[in-house]
């Protein structure tokens, strides 16, 4: 099953992944999906949103337990991120029926559309559009870096665009989701655990710093006469890391824009994006609210305007507790070990669903700890470790 | 003369001018040079490199002095950088009429060609070629950001782009050439004098510092974890500014790369270009080394691979030791007072022509400092002493 899904969307140059949505890379993926399921007898549908669902019992009976993840990719990611989930969930299947478990649930395997954003810029599109959380005019006015809209895009590939929209009948009839995924960082390496159960997802937030100078000519403009602009930025980039680390926090400068970006020319702007998370919403703000004042202390050593602008802000994200708590003797019950549960910096499907529907995930160790990238990965022991923490985790659910 | 030459090529936008080599704006800047020429019954060419030529008298009698500079400009350049030596040849010319001086020797207008670069990326196209310092096959080689060709762009103008090349026979009917410039700092401003003179182009140079770590999620990696290039970017910066100012040289990084460049994404790779120019080589070495040995050294402790390129370096050019004191003798001969002799961070086409013909340079005092800006300035009365002072000089080295 995981040999046919490794070559799909895979590009030759950089052994990465891309499986940007809508795109015949992303259909071949679906293609493989619907393979999966139909192989097991399950009744596959696409909603209205492009998500794939495949069920064993009828769903319409409510109270579903549903796992999965998504198959779409980050430009040149990894393996892992999402396929793992999906693959994950008809393995646990599998499993379940090796052992003979009687299904008294129906019993869902998801593969939401468009999870990474890769391609439209807005992660979660398919879980957000059936939550409610995106509605279909916002979806309408995404558009690709060609310049293609998300309709175009649909269409292009045999979906209905205005068919897209809020699906609360379906969410209504999940008791409970839980999605699988690597981690993106090295917690369980540190702690020895192969499996672990997600907290929350940390509060994040990404804000520009607007570093504007006087544009000048590089070789005969005195130190002195200068506004230059890359000064304060370069101290508001060592700043984040101070400030991150001080407060068990993680803070980026990932994107620059210069202008006018010459060689033998001051710049006239600095623009940094500062991406920062953290555990706790208080520690969030200390960073920013520190690195802001120092950014504003570097820029009027140098005579520079600065404007900082939050462009984006998601709260934190507490996974249902009761189900966490659940999970956690669930998979406890034969070994008498303590399931470690950690937080995470990333956001999921099952962050979005997690306001509607009680959610839970499972992440399995990552070695190196790296993500969205091909060196992404985890050992095979592993991941057999996680489709049988899976498989007793749907089996608790389904008899609960 | 000034007010005729002011709206061309003027950017309604910016305010600045956008006199791009071989472009309509161009082209009307040549033909306003050329009204000039006939304005004053000189004999006007243009050689083979599209360089313009106003003659009083017959270079073919040689050691003739000539005087110029340019009337191209940077994107969104001021009104004097190239200009003002051109404008104030003419009025010198039209002040020596007015003396009655006899014109013992041919005297020489010239407006070179793409002085710039700002369309081809390489500075004193038209001098180069001219004095051999540039080929025509390195030229047919050039192409602006639409892809354009040198070639291209020069039929597009109505030029023969075969024809290019060296020019020596005429580079020897020259006895000196004297170009008038707007300082492009704030020397003048400070020693509070109208007009100085050059005694050399400062050594200077550009550095690539590629920076390369990891790509990785900037919301899950732990700070441990990264191979973060922009960190030892940031460090390199502060670096260069610091041993600038120690050197008394000047240290930019002004231009930026960043790959993937995503907010939520630590770097893969951080390039910078670092310009870097001093009055002596041995302060530049110094400056050049240490800000490399402080790159190293942020570089390991991120455990972040460096590499630094010298894409270019151009040494000290020192002007004409005599003909920089008999202008110095000429100047004083009235007032008695000594007349700033004043190094420059710039290239300018008499750089170029230093190396064949005895030149000189004369800088008319910039209040700023700013250049390459539309905030570029010069007074009325400062620009009127530049005339002054050329004409004075023009005079003397015709009867010299």
């Amino acid at each position: 099953m995981w040999q046919d899904l490794h070559p799909l969307g895979r590009h030759p140059g950089s052994h990465g992944y891309r499986r940007f949505a809508w795109t015949p890379a992303d259909a071949e993926c679906r293609a493989w999906f619907t393979e999966q399921a139909q192989a097991r007898g399950l009744v596959q549908e696409t909603d209205r949103n492009g998500n794939q669902w495949a069920w064993l019992g009828d769903p319409a009976q409510g109270d579903a337990v549903v796992t999965g993840s998504h198959l779409d990719s980050v430009p040149d990611g990894g393996a892992f991120d999402g396929p793992l989930g999906v693959v994950s969930a008809f393995a646990a299947l599998d499993e379940l029926r090796a052992r003979g478990t009687e299904f008294t649930k129906p019993l869902g395997i998801v593969n939401f559309g468009d999870e990474e954003g890769a391609r439209f810029g807005l992660a979660c599109v398919g879980s957000r559009l059936s939550s409610g959380q995106l509605t279909r005019d916002q979806a309408h006015r995404l558009t690709d870096g060609d310049g293609i809209t998300l309709p175009r895009a649909m269409e292009s590939a045999g979906y209905d665009p205005d068919a897209i929209g809020a699906d609360p009948d379906r969410f209504a009839r999940i008791g409970a989701f839980v999605e699988l995924h690597v981690e993106q960082g090295r917690a369980l390496d540190l702690s020895g655990d192969a499996v672990g159960v997600a907290s929350a997802i940390w509060p994040h937030g990404r804000w520009r710093f607007d570093f504007r100078g006087e544009a000048n000519h590089a070789g005969t403009t005195r130190l002195t006469d200068r506004r230059d602009p890359m000064l304060p930025y370069a101290e508001t980039v060592l700043a984040a890391r101070r400030e991150a680390a001080l407060a068990h926090a993680v803070a980026t400068f990932g994107k620059v824009a210069v202008e006018p970006n010459g060689v033998n020319a001051i710049p006239s702007l600095v623009r940094g994006w500062l991406d920062s998370r953290a555990p706790h919403q208080d520690d969030l703000d200390t960073v920013v609210a520190a690195v802001e004042k120092a950014a504003r202390a570097a820029a009027d050593a140098q005579g520079i305007d600065l404007a900082v602008v939050r462009e984006s802000f998601t709260p934190v994200v507490e996974f249902d507790h009761a189900l966490r708590d659940r999970i956690g003797v669930i998979l406890g019950r034969d070994t008498g070990l303590t399931v470690p549960v950690l937080g995470t910096g990333a956001g999921h499907d099952a962050g979005i669903l997690s306001g509607t529907v009680p959610t839970a995930m499972l992440f399995v160790r990552n070695p190196t700890g790296v993500s969205h990238s091909p060196a992404e990965s985890a050992t095979e022991d592993d991941c057999v470790a996680g489709v049988l923490a899976l498989a007793d985790v749907l089996e608790g659910l389904i008899h609960a």
